[in-house]
């Protein structure tokens, strides 16, 4: 038994889906004490209210703030290979086609991946994965989709699989089936897809458990409705559950197509229009932002505070990947959520833990504090929750814990 | 003395200033050494050109890349109070004069450095100094001017001044003797000036040795051009260099006067225009460039690639303060002026060094890698430049190295 004591303010709401308009109703305990028997949490009060039972073990919180460990449900964590070089072109002004010619783009991290083991990807994964958790992170998902051959991609998951047991970050793999057309299909894509929907692929997936979503990039220069929606009817009668990547730079009507296909979420939405939110919002799929995304491309952000006021359950991930959102740590994304999409600190904390945990159908257990929930808690060096995510980029975490025992705790130290 | 060997890249460039057109060309030197007597660099080559003398100290920099110790050049570091209740207000759309009637704004900062005693400016400032150096600044201007009366503008100076004694970044103290009208004198502006700009408080501050620069923010909100000029006059009879707050939200004119009075700096410059320019050109003023503060605010930012192609010499700095950037790593405010103001990682680098250290007049000795220049130096812990800035909000920092001596240097510990 573990008992947090001197926490200065817990913040507290209800399990998600929690709709758009409710999200930033979250209540605070002031002077308060959690109790954490086994892996969940058993009760938490004010002090005096939550007493520590004979030998169990204390977390003195110093008034520090507590929240829910963070969710973050879109990420491409798994990878080979840098592209800083692309991030400088781009600055410079380079096309998209001009940088995929001098070898940048996705084709980049697709080689870097093909000719990396699993282990390979493992090793390299590792410190990521680490910095994610002294940011806050404990619970993640992570998307195959740069091997695009069959063997490649299983090769992600695989390492997905091993990562899991090797780290303590909860990992939730999805099968990014169609995330771009490998140059060896180039003009077939039908072709491509025959392949990676095979049926051998799903029953060897589904044998060695390696994933419980699939993915797909709706995108004029990915896939288009009609693939994306085959690649979604695949999955499903396999047993996968669908999540899309929908009106990033195009609308072509993908956040529909999410919805029609009852998808857990729909991500990106930087286009969305009201027929897309409309469709999520009636289909019950949680609106996934990826703020960092668009603040690392330099490019217009989602319409999150419309979202949001339809009552759209709204989720907000880091989209980390190394070519167009090379940023680790959630909580700097929320502090991006707040200045760039205008969402208070209290939506956007329920944004990456309640909703979140929902666009990952980890809901019903993950995401927020209350009796019985995993107990997956962050111990911050701030009072409260709002000076956290208004102290951008500042370190925050002290102490991290992942099914009631502490697994991180960041600290810096200086000579002199 | 001191040799850093297996230097991945070496990033070198000439010292200050550097007018923009040349900010990018910088010069990499691969399998490095680099040797250093008492404060100074002493020389650097490629492997084997540069070998440990005896008894010398061996750092191995493990193939990362090694740059100079950040400079920033305009911040606001030392204060009490905290602002994120404001933070809040501004996301929900509450006005400037909404959140100053309900406490907020900078007359609130200005109550908490009043009540605050000279020794809590110093207490609460450590730790803030502590974390800006472990992300890599070495050097950083501190402004006053939350007092607001001559006691407490003189109170802040002596907490700058007692904290460059107390920890390893280098100080360099501002009087910012009009930043805002006190409550005290509302409507009374110029009796305020009056007050501020007394024979005996520029005498004072000389005495003691308290400031090198006077700042003033020259905007529709706080004081005109006139006033504005009035000010600089008063500080440059006294010996101190003028610097301006210019251009933030209002185009007064700001950077013209700012050329006029051939100011060291003219910072923010959010609506600078082409004479504003022109002026700062012709001047030979820096152009101080404030990402964080429009990130944080969610306005809109300088017009920097405009400044940088008209050749004018950029710095870019924190502007570290508790209502309009609460960001203490000038690291990550490279990356905003990598992705937001389209600098290059090399760009971004020279403004926030060897343009930096010109803004504080220091480009003699600091902000450049290169033989007797001042051993400030950072070990960063990816293999190069780009890298650093493109991986957004990672802790990169390895070592940092003060005047020749090991300073800070950060890890992060987990369990399990």
């Amino acid at each position: 038994m573990l008992i947090i004591e001197n926490i200065g303010e817990l913040v507290v709401y209800p399990p998600g889906p929690t709709p758009g308009r409710q999200m930033g109703n979250v209540s605070r305990l002031e002077r308060a004490s959690l109790l954490i028997q086994g892996q969940a949490i058993a009760k938490f009060g004010r002090k005096g209210e939550v007493s520590a039972p004979p030998g169990c073990t204390v977390l003195d919180a110093a008034g520090g703030c507590v929240v829910p460990g963070l969710v973050d449900c879109h990420t491409h964590a798994v990878f080979a290979g840098s592209r800083e070089k692309e991030f400088v072109q781009r600055i410079e002004g380079r096309s998209y086609l001009e940088i995929a010619e001098s070898g940048g783009g996705i084709r980049s991290t697709m080689r870097a991946v093909r000719e990396a083991s699993e282990e390979d990807l493992v090793r390299l994964a590792l410190p990521r994965l680490r910095r994610m958790l002294e940011s806050g992170t404990t619970t993640a998902e992570v998307k195959s989709g740069y091997g695009l051959t069959v063997d490649d991609e299983l090769k992600m998951l695989r390492a997905i699989k091993r990562l899991n047991t090797l780290q303590p970050i909860e990992l939730v793999a999805t099968y990014l089936a169609a995330h771009t057309v490998p140059p060896e299909f180039e003009g077939r894509a039908d072709a491509y897809l025959d392949t990676m929907l095979a049926d051998e692929v799903f029953e060897r997936i589904a044998e060695e458990g390696l994933a419980e979503f699939c993915d797909v990039f709706c995108e004029r220069s990915a896939f288009g409705v009609e693939q994306s929606r085959r690649v979604l009817e695949a999955a499903v009668r396999h047993g996968l559950r669908p999540r899309v990547h929908a009106d990033q730079i195009t609308q072509m009507g993908a956040s529909q197509l999410a919805a029609e296909l009852q998808a857990v979420s729909a991500d990106h939405l930087e286009t969305i229009d009201d027929a897309g939110i409309a469709a999520l919002k009636a289909a019950g799929t949680i609106g996934v932002l990826l703020p960092a995304c668009s603040f690392f491309l330099g490019v217009r952000q989602a319409p999150a505070r419309r979202l949001i006021e339809a009552n759209l359950p709204v989720a907000v991930a880091t989209d980390v990947n190394p070519g167009s959102s090379m940023v680790e740590s959630l909580a700097l994304t929320l502090s991006v959520a707040c200045t760039q999409l205008r969402l208070t600190p209290a939506e956007a904390l329920v944004a990456a833990t309640a909703n979140a945990a929902a666009a990952l159908d980890r809901h019903a257990y993950l995401g927020a504090i209350a009796p019985n929930m995993q107990a997956d808690l962050l111990v911050l060096d701030v009072p409260n929750l709002e000076q956290w995510l208004y102290h951008i980029g500042r370190p925050c975490v002290r102490t991290v814990i992942k099914r009631g025992r502490v697994v991180g705790e960041s600290e810096q130290t200086v000579l002199e």
